[in-house]
């Protein structure tokens, strides 16, 4: 699982950072899924390592043209690149009447099945490996939080040490798999436990833009592996994250504090804090790590891996 | 006039070019008029000399998303770069409402007027400096290609050699600039031609894109300084170009010639010519060379200065 960051600014482009775009790569199974999807997307996946072939889909937080107005263009080349069967696109009410409305008028046609979910808060996909669920914050229009939860995976099974110990294969081995414990024919008394390694927990990633702080961030980054938190402004730039419904880095810090996350990353910047000026995101940096040491600044084609907990309490035991 | 291009590719944009967009430049006025403006238009702008907030008018040939989806973007930029007066915009029937969806849907208010205007064939803007007017092309969909024609200025009025005359200055003056015969108070007659250098003759810019070969664009295109003509497919893909109405090398240098064009640049390459195809630019370009020597292939963040004819006859003069 890793976090390709494909646009870090806020509102405009600038030389060095795109709008909103973020992409989750799935390396078990060659599937990539953005979210947001800001003009010149698709540019800064060709500059990545990324396949715009291996979108499977996109979850889009709110309306706003920073997160959405690379969309059709996406989607558009996503065709000629030969994309699998389909792409699904999660977002908010308008977004399926947008898209539409921009296929009618520039008379564009998809060589591939594209579906719109509209969301609502709760779970809006759902498969063996993963759910994702969003929940609603606070901005100037209608946006949604999104967690990606992975499926936690049952222990590896030591197939060579159920062959040592000569134990009959078949129905049995699902059992000892599961971690049961199993009365062979010979009397023998098995635990699964034993013959499995230990349960690899899925990783959990929130991302949460455009808002102001709001509980709802929150409760939906309770726990988070990572948290990808917009930090439009500067605590000193409060009264405007106010009024625009953004929030500071402080904000950032607090929800990350208050959700027990692991790991913060601080996105979606004001060009106001550009390199020379007098506030630079080295000060938006500290400020929320004063509260929430755990955290970090994205930049554009930053890939960060999320790493695994269990790699954890295998390193404690060695 | 400087022309900039600043996407060369046709459809998608490919590592090296982006997808349709020209800036012409004004210095005399401080002015960019922008041609198309597809996907990341914005962000070639951003990466060149030229500055969002001269941006004064925006002409569309056709509603295709590799020639409009960056106008949004673009134009919620430019709000924020602090633009002038106004922008207008000039396009087909369809454009104006797909501006007017896409505000609606992404919620995006501009902080200056933006005007759109549906183009006819004919003159589609005049002022005293110079006219611009368009013509249906042959597409898969309404395309108009654009006539820049900058109007004939008398000659330079030299005030040193009148004042050594002793005319007195005044109404006569204009006159004179005029290149008119006047009788002075004292019954000296003055042939005002002698006082003014050579009239500076106007020039003509066309943009002809998308479109298979066509005679109004030959019409279009009559004694042009500069015809810059779409060049999708080569020679031997002819058949793709009549199936999908565009034009081959072959076809752009025919109009250049019928239309006893000065200079023909090629763009709107189809990315199936990249460099290490069996196929390339260079073929393409000396495809057309064997019909119109004077053709150039235009690339990305080229600048052409479009040069003033009556600097050949001073030169012939020396
Ligand atoms: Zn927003
Ligand atoms: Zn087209």
């Amino acid at each position: 699982m890793q976090i390709t960051f494909l646009g870090t600014s806020s509102g405009v482009p600038t030389r060095s950072r795109n709008v909103s775009g973020i992409a989750l790569r799935l390396p078990q199974r060659a599937e990539v899924w953005l979210f947001d999807c800001g003009e010149g997307t698709q540019h800064q996946i060709l500059r990545s390592d990324l396949r715009v072939s291996q979108i499977r889909r996109i979850f889009v937080t709110h309306m706003h043209g920073d997160h959405t107005f690379g969309l059709m263009g996406l989607l558009a080349s996503c065709g000629l690149a030969g994309n699998p069967e389909r792409i699904d696109i999660y977002g908010p009410p308008d977004l399926d009447e947008y898209l539409k409305a921009c296929r009618r008028y520039s008379q564009t046609h998809f060589s591939y099945p594209v579906k719109v979910h509209t969301v609502k808060p709760g779970v809006v996909f759902e498969d063996e490996e993963f759910s994702v669920s969003c929940a609603p914050l606070k901005h100037r229009v209608p946006a949604f939080g999104y967690r990606i939860t992975e499926k936690d995976r049952p222990g590896h099974f030591d197939v060579e040490k159920a062959k040592v110990l000569e134990i009959p294969s078949g129905p049995l081995y699902g059992k000892l798999k599961r971690g049961e414990v199993v009365v062979l024919p010979d009397g023998r008394k098995i635990n699964g436990a034993e013959l499995c390694g230990q349960t690899e927990v899925g990783r959990k990633v929130v991302y949460c833009t455009d808002t102001v702080y709001c509980e709802s961030a929150v409760e939906l980054a309770h726990d988070a592996d990572v948290l990808i938190h917009e930090a439009t402004f500067a605590h000193q730039d409060a009264e405007l994250a106010y009024q625009r419904l953004h929030s500071t880095s402080t904000m950032a810090a607090q929800v990350a504090l208050g959700a027990h996350a692991k790991q913060l990353i601080m996105t979606h910047f004001s060009p106001r804090y550009a390199p020379g000026n007098s506030i630079e995101l080295r000060d938006l940096l500290e400020e929320a790590r004063s509260i929430f040491p755990n955290t970090q600044l994205a930049s554009d084609f930053w890939t960060y891996e999320v790493p695994r907990r269990i790699a954890k309490s295998v390193v404690a035991k060695v």
